[in-house]
């Protein structure tokens, strides 16, 4: 910090890959950053299918943020979610988890929050189709998959049996691509023998995708692998669909022929859309901005609120040359804000570069020994593929305590199918068997 | 199985340590086993409170029951909670999660259902104080635990702050003992240095009991040295005292002169008391069985229910000679009762030795590098203690694939005092920043 001048104080809202590299890029700067996330940790978003699988637990993919960051002696963390920003005060408004207010004062503006799950207005959806962004969307995710299992087991009929044993994922981009080689392998390996009265493998898994492709981002040409490896794995691709109704018995889908069809499924997962939460519309209301379709900020080449130098927008957020919302982007974007407030410190007067996008390529995991890849020219799948989304998310991993386990839980799911993080909780049931508490703080025996 | 026989039915109530034990003792037994457990886990219940604690993570304490059970082919799981036993019929009740009714029928029932909470007649604590007695408890335990220094950190004054950082455990068992020394080491050690308006050294951990010693099952030498080790560590010991009302804002305490005090304190966690499950009491009716103030059900010496020699009671809810509610107890008397099944179907007609519980002693973890064991003439207390814990503890979890990564989570919370499992959410909040799903699926970019 500068002797006795206040420090500039820059706000980070979010503290995804986005605020995290804007923090980082601040490292070294006379500057006091907050950053506020209404989740106190920092989630590994391209892990959180395999935490909802049940091969990795939740503190491999979630690190606490304020740990991450507890070398960044100029950042403070808070856990609040931003409600609205006062550009004339310069303050974001932000509410605790008790609903007590806060008011945080800002010289930068750093708006990283990240999208949410959308339903595309049929937010009843919800209830019956919960969405993978969070990590309480991933739990409530492998509840309803192992328990969907368990209820096939006890089934009063066939009908029941074959209902349970159906899994509708909408959405065909990487997660519902990934969760849909996972349930198949879930269910073709992992139960393999633990069953009675049901062969796991039978589970059926449909991939509902409104485009004609899985992974259209990645070309026609992996996008067809993926969709061969997919089939080739059991997987029903539903291309060219659009979802029309949800219950817990089941989805309505409304095919390119304009035809609805019922299909009863009780386990139904939506990957399908993403929204900007709220504070975003409270910020363009403020600020005068635009917003695309989903919500997102149209911001200028240097990430800023038009008319706003003192606000940037990065990450999933940031509508700017129609970006794809990857964790690359977020971390470059993030970073490219932090980098040009501390330049702005440093009192560098030259106009900051507009914000360009380098793209390292994007990888998706299908199944065991199969990705698919693209980078620039080169586009891998299969084994190939699967060595290098390998290598790339150890790479990224670095970072976390939790590489190591990650690689040990990877070998063992690799080999023998086994997953240690099955455990689900059934929350409307109560306790539980087990050891009891101590003799002479319950009540005596007779 | 027998080739044209139908095989003795043997329906097990619970997959704790006595279901399970009762299970394996009839591994090789030409019977048909039933486990019936409303919880899709075997739960390693002495380690619940590192789960708590962040050390460790759901899937290393908790393995899916019919995973442990995967090479028992004579052995089917069911999910399901017993609501009644029907004992003409020989039929027991169960409710899947769906609320669906099942009918299993036995020649030979184990009822091993174990206790569960219990707030002596006050259940509205429970919305405030949470019991640590599931998998969901542990959660929430771990919530509220760090969710009180991320508070404390925002909060608003000194008296809201000091509130924030005062946890209050009701009972001076095993598990509140160990959760205190848990706290304590979270303070001062796992978050050092990762706040920035609180110094987290200073969270106060008050322990509430009843009678006039913690651990008092340990005998006065080790409840002693137990005591020193909890005030040497900053315990603030309240013993010989009563809780009279709890609210989210503290509660109240009698102590025994009869005057009541009132101690602010946000985060309040109970482990005071345990009660038999619903079921019990339906048993206990339908075969005149008495029950203990707790409901246990008091059993004849080779644990069967007096007039009913195809019901056996094992584990925490069996009423037997004053037994404590310990792993031990339930494994041994989980397994006596598989096995005189065995002999019965073996046709052995002796009358079987009467159940005898061997006493292997007892263990319980204070904090870094100082437990309290005793077995049989054996008190040990501090290093050595924590030695034959850790010893013990390894040994009980050889089953479990988790052994390896348990002792490195022990090694590493150890020595450097980091604890990997921190991640907790805060279900009243919605989707948070991360990785957006895929662009094809969300609604494009302008």
């Amino acid at each position: 910090m500068q002797d006795h001048v206040t420090p500039r104080r820059v706000v980070i809202l979010g503290g995804g890959f986005a605020g995290l590299f804007a923090a980082r890029a601040l490292r070294r700067s006379p500057v006091a950053v907050t950053v506020v996330d209404r989740r106190a940790h920092h989630l590994f978003q391209p892990l959180l299918y395999q935490c909802a699988s049940g091969i990795l637990s939740e503190g491999q993919i979630a690190q606490p943020l304020r740990g991450v960051l507890r070398r960044h002696h100029n950042v403070r963390c808070v856990l609040a979610e931003a409600t609205d920003v006062d550009t004339g005060a310069r303050l974001v408004h932000a509410r605790r988890p008790d609903g007590g207010d806060l008011r945080l004062p800002y010289d930068d503006l750093i708006v990283a929050v990240g999208m949410r799950q959308s339903y595309f207005g049929h937010d009843e959806f919800a209830a019956h189709a919960p969405g993978m962004k969070t990590l309480d969307d991933a739990l409530e995710v492998r509840r309803r998959i192992y328990r969907a299992f368990e209820m096939a087991e006890t089934a009063a009929d066939d009908r029941e049996r074959r209902e349970w044993l159906t899994f509708a994922l909408v959405g065909g981009g990487p997660t519902g691509v990934e969760l849909a080689g996972q349930i198949r392998e879930i269910a073709g390996h992992t139960l393999d023998r633990e069953f009675q009265r049901i062969d796991s493998a039978n589970a059926r898994v449909l991939l509902f995708e409104g485009s004609d492709a899985v992974l259209g981002a990645f070309g026609p040409r992996l996008a067809h692998r993926a969709a061969r490896t997919l089939t080739d794995l059991g997987v029903e691709l539903r291309l060219g669909t659009r979802v029309t109704d949800i219950d817990e018995r089941g989805l309505s889908v409304r095919g390119q022929d304009g035809t609805t069809t019922r299909v009863a499924a009780r386990t139904v997962l939506w990957t399908a859309g993403v929204e900007a939460p709220p504070v975003i519309a409270a910020l363009a209301r403020a600020t005068g901005a635009k917003q695309d379709r989903a919500g997102r900020v149209l911001v200028e080449p240097d990430l800023t609120v038009p008319g706003h130098p003192e606000i940037r927008v990065t990450g999933d957020v940031m509508s700017l040359n129609r970006l794809p919302g990857l964790a690359e982007v977020a971390m470059q974007s993030g970073a490219y804000a932090g980098r040009v407030v501390r330049h702005s410190v440093e009192g560098r007067t030259k106009q900051p570069k507009p914000f360009k996008y380098l793209d390292l390529g994007s990888a998706a995991y299908i199944a065991r020994g199969r990705a698919v890849v693209k980078a620039g020219p080169l586009h891998l799948s299969g084994l190939p593929g699967w060595l290098v989304w390998l290598f790339v998310h150890l790479a990224f991993l670095t970072g976390f305590r939790s590489r190591m386990g990650a690689v040990l839980s990877w070998a063992v799911v690799f080999v023998t199918g086994s997953r240690r993080e099955r455990a689900f909780n059934l929350p409307e049931a109560g306790a539980s068997a087990g050891r009891a508490a101590t003799p002479q703080a319950s009540a005596p025996p007779p």
